[in-house]
């Protein structure tokens, strides 16, 4: 474990198919006026609407809603949904969706008492927050991002074609999460196999990075093999409650800053695939696909003795009578396969991204350090013209 | 993931070699009457004791000290630390030591306020706190127990002979822990590879449980193979900063609820071993390393599927051409051979047990459901005989 450090995690997890019942305790902790935020139809078709808003009823709460948020929210909604939340003076935020939804709901608890644009102060200038914050709890219906117990807020300045996330600190966590598995199961196909790879991304873009030996590189391992294995019987059977349990709890843990202690982290592979989204809206977890392996493939002699332990560790591949190359490439051979047979998007021109596009994209990627190499503009450039 | 729960967990890390500095920060939050909790001399002779004084006082508390507490905290020192506190009307705990110092400090805080007898109240009759709890925060300085960011608390009553774990709820886990694993490099061998045993076993404890495919269970697994890497290291060189930064942060999160989550749990090896314990005042670790093995060959049948992927996921047995028993045979012998090599105690004689003592040490061993068969009484005497 390398520096020093800070952890703690205020966020409470309730988990479990009968989870939903833990809500009354929770709700009586908050004020009265409760902003209601949601997607789109999905939670009126399998019923969870009707049940939640029951709840609320039940525990007198006033309730606002603020409907129609988009998987990837924009700016736009987010002046929307703080005007509803100012003038119905909501107290307590509860967000029923995925991932974007409780993204969102972020952006608004931080907003609704701050006096600046936030755009300006969260999204272009990374300020702290320096207002009251209104908590906000979340029930989740989409894995894949961890926004259900981080501070991770993205949202899409559509005017810019800027897709920019913002981590905020512990004060503005979900205060609860509610993770019921069987709320997935209804999840489309797409969205689903692209929730899987977003958690692959989380944890691939913490454990790529460091060139010691470190225990949350030892826990990133463990929780790849769990999503490798439970994913690839969700792909076939997504009503399973074992798999589909098991990757719920992986991808809360894949991003809620556990395996990110004590070590540096890359996220190179976030920022060209928010770039991506930015210009063509393209869901997020195929975004990360499509630039996965043009990446890794680029970097992996920078990193070659973390790749190698990657191909052994986690793909079980055989080292013996083979150079330190081969096995490393053997592994993201793997990746590949694994990605394949989850049916993922493998280029960027099938999410719609152009030629033309490819240096808008490449100018919008904020170029970080990166775990083993930082990129120039130029490689950037190559990297996503490889995606293709 | 099996059932429905909560996961939370409130207590803060400060993590590092220049962890202490934080201690300012969390002292301003407390009252002016400290309780400063320490064990032996050790701390004195490093400079430590000097040091968290002299933070205390230029925070203007008023320190009163309640030192030697022992291995195994005895009822009678809790009496001792009880009145202490009531004399001087404290407001907070800091415990400086190892998990046994952090167990007694528990104990303290819930007995200070408490008009029942704390040896009654909480470890005859288990019940839960029902008074104020005076809040405490601690700085390790050995690991093992995980009691930083854990409700556990063990006392041993000399009179009764009873060694009996408590485990309080989040209201009773240290508000932060201090982790420093320089802190640790100074502790004696043969409490030094005594901890890391309890660490282990800690985690098979709730590894060797279910028969599903649960997400904690790989995350267990990353936890051992990160052990099993630096303790190998650490018994030969104490002083490896990384070795002991690793097992430090293991042994946390071996035992802060986290790897239970979703599933069952044994512990007879811990029932088994603090009988042990009561009878001899043998070092804690040592105890669970006497009776795993004979344990865990005595139900190996029974779980069998989890001993193989024991064996071939943390040992890298190979399993071609073997029984499923052959393989778990092998997992447990490679556990072995990993036992000698950090050099502990292997027999129950050795600790100080006699034949004479076996059917008392069986009559205070806590027969619990574990993890895949329930021991008779004349089993545990068998375990405890294979011990000899």
């Amino acid at each position: 474990m390398q520096g020093n450090f800070k952890y703690s995690n205020p966020t409470t997890l309730y988990f479990g198919d009968h989870s939903i019942q833990y809500l009354n305790d929770e709700l009586s902790k908050y004020g009265s006026n409760v902003l209601f935020i949601y997607g789109g139809n999905s939670i009126k078709k399998n019923g969870l609407y009707d049940e939640v808003l029951q709840i609320l009823k039940s525990n007198q709460k006033n309730v606002f809603e603020d409907a129609g948020v988009m998987p990837n929210p924009t700016l736009d909604k987010l002046y929307e949904g703080i005007k509803i939340a100012r003038e119905n003076k909501v107290d307590f935020i509860l967000a029923v969706g995925g991932g974007s939804v409780v993204d969102y709901a972020k952006a608004v608890s931080v907003s609704i008492h701050c006096e600046e644009d936030p755009w300006d102060k969260y999204f272009d200038r990374f300020e702290d927050v320096s207002c009251k914050i209104v908590p906000m709890g979340c029930i989740l219906t989409m894995v894949g991002t961890g926004s259900e117990m981080n501070g991770g807020s993205v949202i899409t300045n559509t005017q810019t074609k800027e897709k920019i996330g913002h981590v905020f600190g512990e004060n503005v966590f979900p205060k609860f999460a509610i993770l019921n598995p069987v709320y997935t199961f209804t999840v489309p196909h797409y969205q689903m196999i692209a929730g899987f790879f977003d958690i692959m991304s989380h944890i691939l873009e913490q454990y790529f990075s460091g060139t010691d030996d470190n225990t949350s590189d030892y826990i990133a391992e463990g929780l790849m093999k769990s999503l490798i294995h439970s994913s690839k019987i969700a792909v076939k059977d997504p009503t399973h409650y074992e798999a589909r349990s098991n990757i719920m709890w992986t991808s809360t843990w894949a991003l809620n800053t556990l395996i990110h202690q004590g070590k540096p982290g890359d996220w190179m592979v976030h920022m060209m695939g928010q770039a991506i989204g930015a210009y063509t809206d393209a869901t997020h977890g195929m975004t990360l696909a499509v630039v996965s392996l043009p990446y890794y493939r680029y970097i992996m002699k920078d990193g070659l003795v973390k790749f190698k332990r990657f191909a052994i560790n986690v793909w079980n591949v055989n080292p013996e009578n083979k150079t330190d190359e081969e096995i490393a490439k053997e592994g993201l051979y793997c990746l590949e396969n694994y990605m394949k047979e989850l049916g993922l998007v493998m280029k960027s021109k099938e999410l719609g991204v152009t030629e033309s596009m490819i240096r808008d994209i490449a100018r919008k990627s904020f170029i970080l350090e990166g775990g083993y190499k930082k990129l120039s503009f130029d490689e950037v450039v190559e990297i996503l013209e490889a995606s293709m």
